[in-house]
């Protein structure tokens, strides 16, 4: 794929590679200049956290007319030796035997310079920001996390599966959708008529999809394990740190599982990917520990090393109504939970993760399995600490007559739903799932405050740049 | 994850099974009743296409009352043990110690019956269709297909990264593109005003992304390597089979590489999707070869067992000229190919997969790199036999003069486009990438002939279902 002498700057700061002729291709991050006659340049080309430092030589034939006048994002391709680094915290360094230019970057315009800008306004800079430390490093955990995410479920069994993004079920919530539309809007508006939908693409109103679990249970009750991952759309007018209208979710869904099932599921699955961001992006973990928030990693770490606790709503109730802290949201049962009570119990009561069950019907979705109480469904919210609620599942209500019931309790329009129906006439089976918002995840692993700053492109209202 | 017992059929058919005491959950394929007083029931889950075959003897407690009224769709949990079986075509088969009915299927109103449907009549059921041989096999194939996307572009150090799905760039070919919306089309239509974008969501007004590479360039001029893979669209009417609204599209993008890298990069990356396609679903492949469309085993094999030739455009053109075949379309400089040129480059002159470069830059995008003739652009779409064009890429072009003259030739809105521009600015570094259709890819291993019919829920003029 490459030629013979290219490594990548991860490859070139491993210890093996001390002694190799080799070429890197990579931007400056710093430039400094000895009195002796040379300079170290600081080269980091985003396969790593870590930079790796070049030693050139005054003799380089262009040292003072280029080499000299290198600057922060100017991008060059260096030949030389690895050597083994006296310096501290480096493994290797490279001693140039060439220095090749292949992109300047002003200095005097380019926005990243050394002095630090708030995240704010790294934001302005999306196009850019991935060049900084801390947005590269949210770059590789995020695609961590995501690798982690494929490799867990296909190791077991699960196959991936794309749920359409354009949809014409207006399920629950549909004030909260974006439409999606071909119609002429500007000339439509001046026409004064009724909307004619024989003029639209899909003969008829279609939005973008606020999740993939109704039309994942198809295939989970087809081929068993599924799991889909995909973005999903909420036109919630939520100017928050933790609201995004784009996002990304992965939603697993299983046949033959049961409640149990799935919360063993969802802790297998949790651990795994934590687990992953400590040991595959170690520097970057680190990083994150001492400039973003201190004590992310043992909070990684305490959600990995033991068991989740398991405890149903209406005994998370009781001991928040017996105890002392001071709650904004009074609690009473059969109201929703809110992050502060969340969090007291996670981090207050039980001291680490915390599977919530069995939540009162009348705040869940129709979907969800009735429990023999009457009054209950077989839903589960694991809880984290630091935030709270990370995973929402439960087991889906298998049985034709219950789930008709509940539907027709929630005013739900039937005929946008005998295909859901069908999957409990025929060949009916318990199954369930959890979703997991991908973005919610790498703040969590990242601690980055704000979500914005943890995808790529942030959508959020008035604002759709780039 | 699951109760001891519990076997999946896949493992379950497995020599290596045999003697085991297991469990097994499952739907009912067929039932054939011995007049011995025992029957056979075929049982699949999905986990792969072949059934495990139930022997349940009439001693069971509910074998008249229930077992023999099984039929296609019923779902059942099953225990036994497993034994070897002395049928052809099968290692194993279970034993029932017990046969527990969870779900009935009323064969008087259950879609699919034995009675063979039309590819076309399944997609009204496309909620019941990955049920059947055909389209369970390709949710597996596409499934392996995902999942040796990302192994790939992992192992080769990119960076799985998300770019927007609503845009507010309507670059090339807007009239194509969804509109994305929170405005009351009802009310705005009634009111006979101008829109006004203030009210919308966004500000102003926004679409769904037709492709995710502009803003992949960002993230790879500073990451090094990425790919994107996600849904993207094109609001295009076209009834065809090959054509579809709403697509999942993989979009490598690499700094510091130029069309020789990216030529290697996509030659490699076919050839394992293809060759993990052969060796994990190998019972599906089977079935595509016999039922489907025969030859497409060796047809990938070609593929797959020798190097892809290369060509120029400009060399391509002249073989077409001078050759005997009958062609609807005329061949010359200038002219883009056609499915009927480029599937005889491929198929007839080549014998084999043929990558073609250097197009004229007049039938390529602004994006693509100015060759020194000043004539063509560093283009290559790989073609294979069977299809014509696959793949479609090109090496960039990094000079920021050379860009922003092809953009004004262009008649690009360039402030749409400034942060592009800045990739030229600061620090530019050759770079190159390219973009595969994930359901032509499908549609190739499989041999569907209609795209519809490899996509869960196909979104096309007029069929937004489910």
């Amino acid at each position: 794929m490459q030629s013979d002498q290219w490594l990548l700057i991860r490859e070139a700061r491993q210890e093996a590679s001390v002694g190799k002729t080799v070429e890197v291709r990579a931007w400056v991050r710093t430039r400094r200049d000895s009195k002796a006659g040379f300079s170290f340049i600081e080269l980091n080309d985003g396969s790593c956290f870590g930079n790796l430092q070049i030693v050139a030589q005054g003799e380089l034939d262009n040292y003072s007319s280029e080499v000299q006048k290198l600057s922060a994002g100017c991008s060059v391709v260096v030949e030389g030796k690895i050597e083994a680094s006296p310096a501290k915290g480096q493994a290797t360094e490279l001693h140039a035997t060439s220095v090749r230019v292949l992109g300047w970057c002003d200095s005097e315009t380019y926005p990243l310079q050394k002095k630090r800008h708030t995240f704010e306004k790294l934001r302005e800079w999306a196009h850019l920001r991935a060049r900084t430390n801390t947005f590269g490093a949210v770059a590789r955990v995020r695609n961590q996390i995501c690798d982690s995410i494929h490799s867990f479920f296909q190791e077991n069994d699960f196959y991936y599966t794309h749920t359409p993004i354009i949809t014409a079920s207006d399920c629950e919530g549909a004030g909260e959708m974006f439409r999606v539309t071909t119609l002429d809007l500007e000339r439509m508006a001046k026409s004064g008529k009724a909307v004619n939908y024989e003029y639209d693409f899909f003969d008829k109103p279609t939005f973008l999809t606020v999740s993939g679990q109704l039309e994942g249970e198809t295939y989970a009750t087809a081929l068993g394990r599924i799991y889909t991952f995909g973005p999903t759309f909420r036109a919630e007018n939520s100017n928050t740190s933790r609201h995004l209208a784009e996002f990304w979710m992965v939603e697993p869904e299983a046949a033959f599982f049961d409640l149990q099932d799935n919360m063993r599921l969802a802790e297998a699955f949790l651990k795994r990917v934590f687990t992953d961001c400590l040991h595959q992006c170690d520097e970057d973990m680190d990083f994150f520990e001492q400039r973003i928030q201190p004590g992310v990693i043992e909070q990684l770490k305490s959600v990995i090393d033991r068991p989740f606790a398991h405890m149903t709503y209406t005994e998370a109730v009781k001991v928040l109504e017996n105890c002392d802290a001071k709650f904004d949201y009074p609690v009473s049962w059969g109201t929703d939970l809110q992050a502060e009570h969340e969090r007291y119990l996670t981090e207050q009561h039980v001291g680490g993760p915390l599977i919530l069950t069995d939540y009162p019907s009348s705040i869940k979705p129709f979907y969800m399995r009735v429990s023999d109480d009457g009054k209950t469904v077989a839903a589960m919210d694991v809880l984290v600490p630091g935030v709270g609620e990370i995973i929402g599942g439960s087991q889906r209500e298998e049985r034709l007559d219950v789930l008709q019931r509940r539907m027709t309790e929630a005013e739900l329009d039937m005929s946008h739903y005998d295909w859901y129906v069908d999957l409990r006439r025929y060949g009916t089976v318990p199954h369930a799932g959890f979703g997991l918002g991908l973005e919610r995840a790498v703040q969590y692993v990242t601690g980055m405050a704000n979500i914005r700053d943890v995808i790529p492109f942030p959508r959020t209202p008035g604002n759709a740049d780039f």
